[in-house]
């Protein structure tokens, strides 16, 4: 990876019990992770962690000096399980309570006799936040710092990112290859190392596959830089080539 | 939750770029929290971290000392982003070297002349390593400490844990019923917060749903005890039909 662009890096930090038992799968890092290599921002950490006000203090803390970016996702919700809010106002040591912008759009989202408790309860973050609007569902995110909270319900998550884009200062933008061959990995060990070793500014990953009944394995190259990405994937096709590997993919 | 099962916890960590840049949905954290589930054991934290042996060093050495068990996933393999088992080794401050079952185990299953550079590899551990055997593809993962290490790729993972059942001692077996209903989260909010307070060894989740056009939420209700469960679960759903609200699941 290019040296530049290793600062420009963000961690997400999935909070709800609801994925660490299991019973939901998380599908918000894919989402998210795709949406920063696009804006140059390299996802280095993921933590997935309970609804606990300890632990997410905790974890928000550490995160937010160790990464220019923080992604939280879940737990901005009505119910008595929703504490993110009230944890990250705790780990800013910023006053919690209605946030008179996000208090005033819930107000008008809600036809009168509607705006309930459980709904006003959504208007209640670090006072001083900055809102992430929200199209789909009214409920506004928020950002304090560098960390930017967001809800765990992936439709609405994805209908508020795009509000984001003028937060967000990016790097080089991540530019990715695969090439696909029908053999297995150890058979080109050999060959990556070597030419991971001669191409410092890509990443070169590998990823075995099972597919209608075929064994076989993606490489994955990617940098910043377009030019090393096309002269690395010739080598190793000119490599297969010469093995004979069947490449199903380039 | 009950008290005594808090402490028997675990913490999964996925190590792989793959999964960082979007490219792969993991879904190994489902299938491990469930199967932990069964065996009366409850993750306390997912981390994915990248391919870096000081990021997975550090990790490594963060978690085992947090959680009781220790779930690695990823990087056993042999190419040249395989390292995990070089670094748990570090962690554990172990020679790493050929392991020699895993070796002898290796040799068996490939043919003569097979059994190449990469192969060899995956019989790199830490040498005084406990082996996880693997029916599905003959390489094994191993254990050191409280630390399991696992393949990532999920067919193979899957074929593996049955060999851990002995191993591990698990505690009380988490039950948990769901309740869904056809409402929005705000018009449950303050039952589930008033049930949530009278019901200590339960735990409470509220999680919205879209399904089929219809906007509803899931009402999961966590405990050891079942009691408490049933318990718990009539009280909501009286509270549910006199205030009407249309429950499909119970």
């Amino acid at each position: 990876m290019n040296k530049d662009n290793k600062k420009i890096n963000a961690a997400i930090i999935i909070i709800g019990n609801e994925i660490l038992s299991g019973r939901t799968q998380d599908v918000n890092v894919v989402f998210l992770s795709k949406w920063l290599n696009e804006l140059g921002i390299i996802v280095e950490e993921v933590r997935v962690i309970k609804d606990d006000e300890e632990v997410i203090v905790n974890c928000i803390n550490e995160v937010k000096v160790k990464f220019k970016y923080v992604f939280t996702t879940g737990g901005i919700g009505p119910t008595h399980d929703d504490i993110t809010s009230h944890s990250i106002a705790k780990a800013f040591k910023m006053p919690y309570g209605y946030h008179k912008e996000a208090y005033e759009i819930l107000e008008k989202h809600y036809k009168k006799g509607e705006f309930n408790e459980g709904r006003k309860k959504m208007a209640k973050m670090p006072t001083e936040a900055k809102l992430i609007y929200n199209p789909s569902s009214g409920a506004p995110g928020f950002i304090v710092g560098n960390v930017y909270c967001l809800p765990g319900v992936p439709s609405i998550l994805k209908s508020m990112v795009d509000g984001l884009k003028n937060e967000i200062v990016g790097g080089k933008k991540i530019f990715s290859r695969t090439i696909s061959v029908i053999t297995v990995e150890s058979e080109i060990a050999k060959l990556l190392e070597n030419t991971q070793s001669q191409f410092k500014n890509v990443e070169i990953g590998s990823y075995p596959f099972f597919r209608l009944g075929k064994i076989g394995v993606s490489i994955v190259i990617r940098s910043t830089e377009k030019k090393q990405i096309d002269d690395c994937c010739k080598q190793i096709v000119s490599f297969l080539e010469k093995k004979e590997i069947h490449i199903t993919e380039r």
